[in-house]
């Protein structure tokens, strides 16, 4: 066993804490990765409040995990020493059922295994990257290509992965005209992403006041929600809306911007039921979806196609004695765009 | 001008009586359509009773025709006088917008000119299939093929179209697994056409009474939604669930009967909205979304796969002086499948 550094929420109401976990010792299909940076996701605060369930306390949260490749077990093929790789929301999934064999092991028939809070195939909880280092069998290491900075790369782990994935599944490309609502952690990416595969970008956002980023990001239009007359505006004229905001919306409202065959696609889910009225869909055979970040084969396309276009997140590095505070100017919305902790501060 | 008998509904209240109103006379790309088959749609007494917002007194409902041309004009070229044909829920559109280019004129922007209630090219008020005879522009007649009844495929053009589409759009085909909400007008025929396609269907009833009709029609299970061991039991087992009822359902429960990559697609429209929770359809990538009968080619391929596959509606054919009690059966249930008005007594 390896003991580590780490930082983990005590309770649903502590802040976070040093501390130290253990790491199991390498197995022969394990790699034992030396985290370099760790991303704050909006879902780490959610589980670290029990906002989605009850958690198991402590609980060290994280899944947006850079590093290089410390050691490898026995029977490792995929990896080396000194490979430079990451490790995103699922360590793990049952890679048999129907979903695991199309390579779309997050949405495993048997659940697949969260980076933090859930059980390992060894019995023990996992706990994720807000610590100094992971072990991680092969299969769900990705590699992280030359060119792009582990820092940068780190976020992309799940919000490059969770924008991305839709983006393709969805067939956006050339000619798609795109709506990304929010520019947060998320929906900056997704802006950056949609606007490499080609697409005609636009960001809903409730004001203008990031504006200027977003048209920097890759957007070519930028509109005001709280203005009434964007919705008029805007009526029946995006292929694929992607909504980035966990906040409740007025999605019938959102609905009516799509053109005929449309969709919308939540990858945010408020806690509580959206209402949708079926004469919002009827009429232009519209389709309201969600999704959940993607499959690692596709997370590794994603990386190769961020390193490909030159693509990062836009980031603000901090101590991991900052996190509390980043935490509240998460919530604040005050952050461009992603904190990424400096795990040789934990 | 030609006059022909018809019933109409005088008021939101009042029952449908006899009357005459005025066919316009033939243009040089119009078809006079002798009727002889008028089919009874829900919508039909949504529209009589101002249920969908206001309608314009009188109103002659019917948009499930079926009749033999009587004459053509100067210009028609695709009918000739003795040709068995339909008219189903428009008569027209814009022919310029985007949708009506590819084939979609039933989401033409500028909307579609409906069978009845609607403002046709003329700028008079459109008038339905409850009557003799009908004109229609040439480009909105389709062919019902030799071996189709004329009886049996007037329903075809609304609650057959309606099923045909969506099941066409999203891919339905042998390996499907595919559910069909209620065992109606527009579920007995979902369920005859997606298992001509050769898709697995299964039927989801309120009871189990219509499941000797239900497995006679094509459906390979059938199951009663008032028994809660239904949703556990299948739970992830569908590519596609085509929702043929109006009244509100507890759409999250549906949506989890979907495998992943599913979709639920709405055809009905329940006036209230519906409560839909983004994580019914996050974890499994699934889809709900709605759509609206059929183009016009569209529609003559529904026809003629329907005479290649010896398709048509079940039918109770009434006289025209049934027609308010008819009404009275549909909002009861009390039909199997449809009914269909033998124009001759109108």
């Amino acid at each position: 066993m390896l003991t580590v550094n780490a930082y983990a929420a005590p309770s649903a109401t502590g802040p976070l804490t040093p501390t130290t976990i253990e790491r199991r010792d390498l197995g022969p299909h394990d790699v034992l990765i030396d985290i370099r940076y760790s991303g704050i996701c909006h879902s780490d605060i959610h589980t670290a409040r029990s906002e989605w369930g009850p958690t198991t306390y402590p609980i060290v949260p994280g899944h947006e995990i850079a590093g290089v490749v410390q050691e490898v077990g026995a029977e490792v093929t995929k990896f080396a020493a000194g490979d430079r790789v990451g490790v995103g929301c699922m360590v793990d999934s049952c890679r048999e059922c129907d979903n695991c064999r199309k390579g779309l092991e997050q949405y495993c028939l048997k659940g697949n295994v969260g980076t933090y809070g859930g059980v390992d195939a060894d019995g023990q909880p996992t706990q994720g990257g807000y610590s100094r280092a992971i072990v991680v069998t092969e299969d769900f290491v990705l590699r992280i290509p030359e060119g792009l900075g582990l820092d940068v790369a780190a976020p992309l782990l799940c919000a490059g992965i969770t924008t991305y994935s839709p983006l393709r599944h969805w067939g956006v490309g050339p000619g798609s005209r795109v709506a990304i609502i929010g520019l947060g952690g998320l929906g900056h990416m997704a802006v950056k992403l949609a606007h490499a595969m080609g697409a005609e970008v636009t960001v809903l956002s409730q004001s203008l006041k990031k504006r200027e980023d977003g048209l920097r990001l890759g957007a070519d239009h930028y509109f005001a929600t709280s203005d009434e007359e964007t919705f008029a505006k805007l009526a029946g004229s995006f292929d694929f809306i992607l909504n980035t905001v966990s906040a409740k919306i007025d999605l019938d409202a959102y609905l009516r911007l799509l053109a005929v065959d449309g969709t919308l696609v939540n990858v945010g889910a408020p806690e509580d039921p959206l209402s949708v009225h079926a004469f919002s869909l009827i009429p232009a055979r519209r389709s309201f979806a969600g999704s959940m970040i993607g499959g690692i084969a596709e997370t590794q396309e994603m990386l190769d196609f961020c390193a490909e276009h030159g693509l990062g997140a836009e980031i603000e590095v901090i101590q991991a004695e900052q996190i509390n505070e980043a935490y509240e100017r998460v919530l604040a919305s005050d952050v461009r765009y992603r904190f990424v902790i400096d795990a040789a501060t934990i």
